[in-house]
């Protein structure tokens, strides 16, 4: 049995709270926030879990394995090292950390204490990602030509990170587990259209190794609401609407042939193909339970966690170049696979 | 009676002839094409009509009056600029031409010589566009904060142009009409997914002088067909999406309002907007018959195009500038306002 | 303070339960179930509410003014009825009673003692609903032509009622209220695709006092959801669809008229008016908490409830005329408004 | 070469001509249309086809073998039995003629004269159509529940004929062709919003012999276009949206099982199955040409049209049943399975 602490009752503790208590060889030991009124909720709906102002706390408790930590980003570096020094394992909200050398940092310690250390990319376990990847895995989309992302919303404006770290990480990292093709280089676009504010609108392309590209636009200030994802590749491509309610993951067979004409040389011969369209039941497990329970089973096997340090810090620098490309109105931003390799 | 002759009656050549066939004040004197089988096709549709193998032919003709020229890009500047010193009016095809050079001698030809000169940016004249540039002049959206096109589908791979000269060209147009901001840097990424093919897909950024952005994503090689383009500004947010039979422009009163908190230098507040949804009935008027008879109604009447050569001109030189852009991975092209308007 | 109890914990009562906790000048004072099962889940949520195994209980405890009923429809009748004659307020699932003459008597018990009845026709406290009324009270349809429902989806398919009791129970209490008009007839067809259980599918016609005609069509068997209601008159048309995230309520400037053209007494002249839509803003309240908070104002100030005894009458008397009519394959049951309204 | 003249140039004879011209071993010999205007449109467009104010010259034409017949339906039993007794073969716009005795004759005159007799159901050579009956007869989808087809617009008000005469129609022929199981009754309910116009809306259940029903929902006063038919049977269900630009059929796995429990006789137990679901590729065959096209291989090789008179007659005699049904409110109208086979 796995004691777990949350550290931080608000917009998403809750659901790691929730999650936790229904997961098996696993108790919700304790709930910390700095907010009376987050501690009182937290106690009303958890009589039996300990309330506590300061997470600190929680590191002393000797029936505390587990350390889930979901407050703002800013303090992610601090609660996890706290964690980890005092050997608990630990799962944090993304992004990992405000910026890479505290992700390096993390990963290091983890490594030397032979803690499990989990970043929760909630997207990457929920059953359509998991088609995806089982999809590109079984070599069913052919070679990958690009993944492209529409992610828009009237959203919450946030104060703290801009668009890209708040709505295009959950690309990065869902891009990175079912593509796995690091980014050689990111070009980004935004803008903020409040002066001192960060960025609320934005585009980005990475370029990653395998030759296929990624595009994604993101935005906190659209009148509708899309989730869309296209994947193509040289057999399939799939087109994953999360906002449809049942059919979320479609499936076409179409796409073209390319063949130079020999002879005729700058003739290019292009053939469509129109096939059937497929969408796959997808089960109806919850993300953020299935992630707790794989957390568990990480800390109780030692496996190593499918979103892992290592993807957490890839997420971070790819958010780190994005940002400084943006910066530059596009200026491409190289990526050096050798030292993230390291 | 405006006499005109069509140039070219391949894919789009049939659509002019049909509309100037239908349009007041107008005869289709003559239809020009090189192949045989298009000529054929072209007399038995228009059994009056004279059919001419050699466009040139046309040009020694009294009885025609206007050119409308619908042949590949890379003849259009031959053409247009034999009409032209013939006398003719000329109505040429979009992209207007291979490169602003060859467009900035056509306008100048055409002024010199008192010639209507009109660049068929169909799009501008079809019943949405018109209601959007209504709702924006009239101030219904505020400042606008930014124009996001999403234009893809599984679409006819060109020899001689990439996706930018072939999809984006529609909302360059578009956009200068509407908005009428020219940009002042351009950022563009995109990829080709055959070896020595123009590219198939592409995201462009470009940053107006009003301090707006556009966002363009163009692609064809997409599974689904998307035509959906937003204009948010600070009162109001349109979608536009094409595809949609009847109620293709739907606005919406949406929105954030930011205020600085007076007492909390770091504290933005803001505050959102969600209200009623409005989708304007649209005429049903053909918009390539809209444009002939505006093009008919200009040479009559000695009137200026509302897609003349300058907008041609300016949709090639950001035409060009994306294209640079994208072949330095997204690095910022400036464009000069001031050489432009000269 | 009214103090409340609620009868049967198990799909509809945790719903009910959670609202009577939220809305204000009230307190959950009892839940009662008779499985072991559902009051321990009651309990865990309600650590401060009495767990009663017999809801017979809930009727000699002084602190309970109202007894909310969510219990199998055949025990309505019994719960109501021990509950008025204990002088008790009473909230009741719909449908009302297992049969009108059951109904009629708790209307008359009620009426006698000054308690207020409620009957749960939950879809009536909906913003849709709501403004459906609102928009045909200020006469912005006109006249109306007919309400035309589509109800269907892959449905528990229920052991006791047939699906016109579980699905069009919702489309009869709704029209009532916005349309207040009674049926004269009815007409239903429908089919059991399970030898001996109830109807599991069905089509109802009802002619309405009015003119119009209402046209249901109901099914558990069908492989997509369908929540869409039309409702057409001379002046406007609405289409109401529950499954839209946002724009549930569309208003449609769109319709026909028609006039005798005075020369020749055969012809009849059509024209169509084809308009804006508009889509109104829906407040997001949550129906069964306006529901609740509704029953509780009734209770203290003795006013007369939306979906009072006489509504839920009404309903049961157009599903008994349906069941008929359907047992008749479509033959018509009249309905008797003198009889209805004594 | 099978010579052939169209009667009737206005809403759909059209059509048919131009799929004649396109038609092999066939040829569009002459147009016949009582109006000058009509027939001055037809000679424009075909200048090589014989122009006729009146039908009756077809008949003594010898070049024409085969008429095709798209006048009002209160004319085509006239014109197909003239052109029958002068040996020619015979396509009739649907419905077939005015009534059922009609249809009888027309049949009993084709068979006696070896004379090809096909009635234009056009749906029936869609490939929407086409896979559906493909995907039943191959058993795919199990033993037939039910057909519920919703087929509504803000359509044209019909002044000779009511909304099941000219929108059920289309499903009464698809059924037939795609069940191939005989209504025994017939429930209609309907209502004209006109008065002494024709009904504009209606409602019908036809009971089938194979026990499965099927439902249909007409509405010529409805403000948004929907045609969408549901077929579900044990095994898979379809639902066919014929207004979706690509995918028109969606064959989903799910369903439910229901099993007697052995041990409680009163307890059913049902079981959910959702599955995946799969929109096969379908044809862009044109469905007028297809039938073109069949039409002359049945006059050269002797085939029964896959729509012929029986399956016009069949038709026609639901229509009658289903009128009749509506004039009485829903009263059922049995039909006699005998008296149709014989």
């Amino acid at each position: 049995m796995i004691g777990v602490a949350v550290i931080g009752y608000g917009y998403w503790g809750p659901n790691l709270a929730r999650c936790f208590a229904e997961t098996d060889d696993c108790r919700l030991v304790a709930i910390a926030d700095s907010s009376p009124a987050g501690l009182a909720r937290a106690g009303k709906r958890y009589p039996h879990a300990r309330l506590l102002a300061d997470w600190r706390e929680a590191l002393a408790d000797p029936e505390i394995d587990a350390i889930a930590i979901a407050t703002p980003v800013r303090t992610h570096y601090e609660i996890a090292r706290a964690a980890l020094q005092a050997g608990r394992h630990v799962l944090v909200e993304k992004p990992m950390t405000e910026n890479s050398d505290q992700a390096r940092q993390l990963i290091e310690m983890a490594e030397q204490r032979g803690l499990t250390l989990l970043v929760d990319h909630t997207f990457v376990y929920s059953s359509a990602v998991q088609k995806m990847k089982e999809l590109i895995a079984a070599d069913d989309l052919g070679q990958i030509y690009y993944y492209d992302s529409t992610r828009i919303n009237l959203g919450l404006f946030q104060r703290d990170v801009n668009v890209i770290w708040d709505l295009a990480v959950h690309d990065l990292a869902i891009l990175q587990h079912v593509l796995d093709s690091p980014p050689t280089a990111i070009s980004a676009n935004g803008i903020s259209h409040v002066r001192g504010a960060p960025e609320n609108m934005a585009q980005i392309t990475l370029y990653l190794e395998s030759g296929a590209v990624a595009h994604l636009n993101v935005n906190w200030l659209a009148p509708v609401k899309v989730r869309r994802v296209l994947v193509a590749g040289t057999r399939k491509m799939i087109v994953w609407d999360d906002l449809e309610p049942s059919e979320k993951i479609k499936v076409y067979d179409r796409g073209v042939s390319l063949t130079a004409d020999p002879e005729e040389i700058y003739q290019m011969l292009v053939s469509y193909r129109i096939g059937d369209m497929w969408a796959p039941r997808l089960s109806t497990a919850e993300p953020v339970l299935t992630e707790t329970t794989h957390f568990i089973a990480c800390i109780k096997d030692g496996l190593t966690p499918i979103t892992d340090g290592r993807l957490g810090l890839q997420v971070v620098e790819m958010l780190e170049a994005a940002t400084r490309s943006m910066s530059m109105r596009g200026h491409p931003v190289e990526l050096n696979p050798q030292r993230r390799a390291s």
